[in-house]
């Protein structure tokens, strides 16, 4: 293998990372073809597995990172930024559509899939901790229970995004809050 | 064409819709082949397509027929029972996975999706806007905005259903009661 500097690898790391991630919003997961994946980063195949073991590991790279990026807005700006984001119809929630039923029928995907990010998981949990003991949060309810509701809304809101269908961004953030005020 | 019967034809019919169902919950919409949705309705290509005339018709159909049942269910028994519905893990979830990429790509599909269930759609309305008068429904909001957001939540309880996390049932309904209670 020729020495490459890091900062080439990760050059062209990122070069299949955003190349990839137009040929799986375009065609799915599924429908996105290795020559496909060839045409939109300018490399060939053998370039490509050399980073990335497999199609799917491509793919939950983007994943991972798509994560990290919105946990960190929801941290840094709210869950009312991440809703205002979404209705932004970001190119990103073409790669999630096949998603549901790729997990549905791979228990060892499922665990992987939420295992991303976890230092960023562990921050969003003690910011909730925070806001219930500061009486923000209501606290008759777990953190697990108001979590997955959270978790609930995005997932529809992606469904209806990349539906096409739009969103009613200030709507729903009402109907979160009044779901999530303290009793 | 020979004489058949009314109740034969029905008959038909819903032999053909349940082993499409069959099908489609399996493969996905994408992934069912003629092959497939001839051997699991026992029936020829030619047979099934005298009654619909394509695939998607035929899933179509199937569409409404449930949207139709969910609908009632809101109706009779609220939308707590559908949530708890969802929450039993029906077989019919499987069928909409790949929904949502087959509306992004297709403009008079999103026409006709909307447009099931005339007659159960006005009725929801109705019991929307008595709630509303009666106060046991909040009121500086729109039914629009209202219905979107029960629609957004129940599209992300049958992402996590569909992908097999599994639903909060108690803490959704508790936390969509929150959001939907007169301020």
């Amino acid at each position: 293998m020729p020495k490459v500097s890091a900062e080439h690898r990760e050059g062209r790391r990122r070069q299949i990372l955003e190349g990839c991630r137009r040929a799986f919003g375009r065609y799915g997961y599924e429908g996105a073809t290795v020559p496909q994946l060839e045409a939109e980063t300018g490399l060939s195949r053998g370039a490509i597995f050399s980073y990335f073991p497999s199609k799917l590991d491509l793919f939950l790279a983007l994943a991972e990172e798509d994560q990290l990026r919105i946990g960190t807005m929801w941290l840094e700006q709210g869950f009312e930024a991440v809703i205002r984001h979404v209705g932004e119809d970001p190119e990103w929630i073409g790669l999630y559509l096949d998603v549901p039923r790729m997990l549905r029928a791979d228990e060892e995907l499922r665990t992987r899939w939420n295992s991303f990010n976890p230092e960023v998981r562990e921050r969003l949990t003690r910011r909730f901790e925070e806001l219930q003991a500061g009486g923000e949060l209501r606290n008759d309810l777990t953190l697990n229970t108001l979590g997955r509701f959270l978790g609930v809304v995005l997932d529809g809101l992606a469904v209806q995004q990349g539906s096409r269908f739009g969103i009613d961004v200030d709507g729903t953030i009402e109907l979160v809050r009044s779901a999530l005020a303290p009793k």
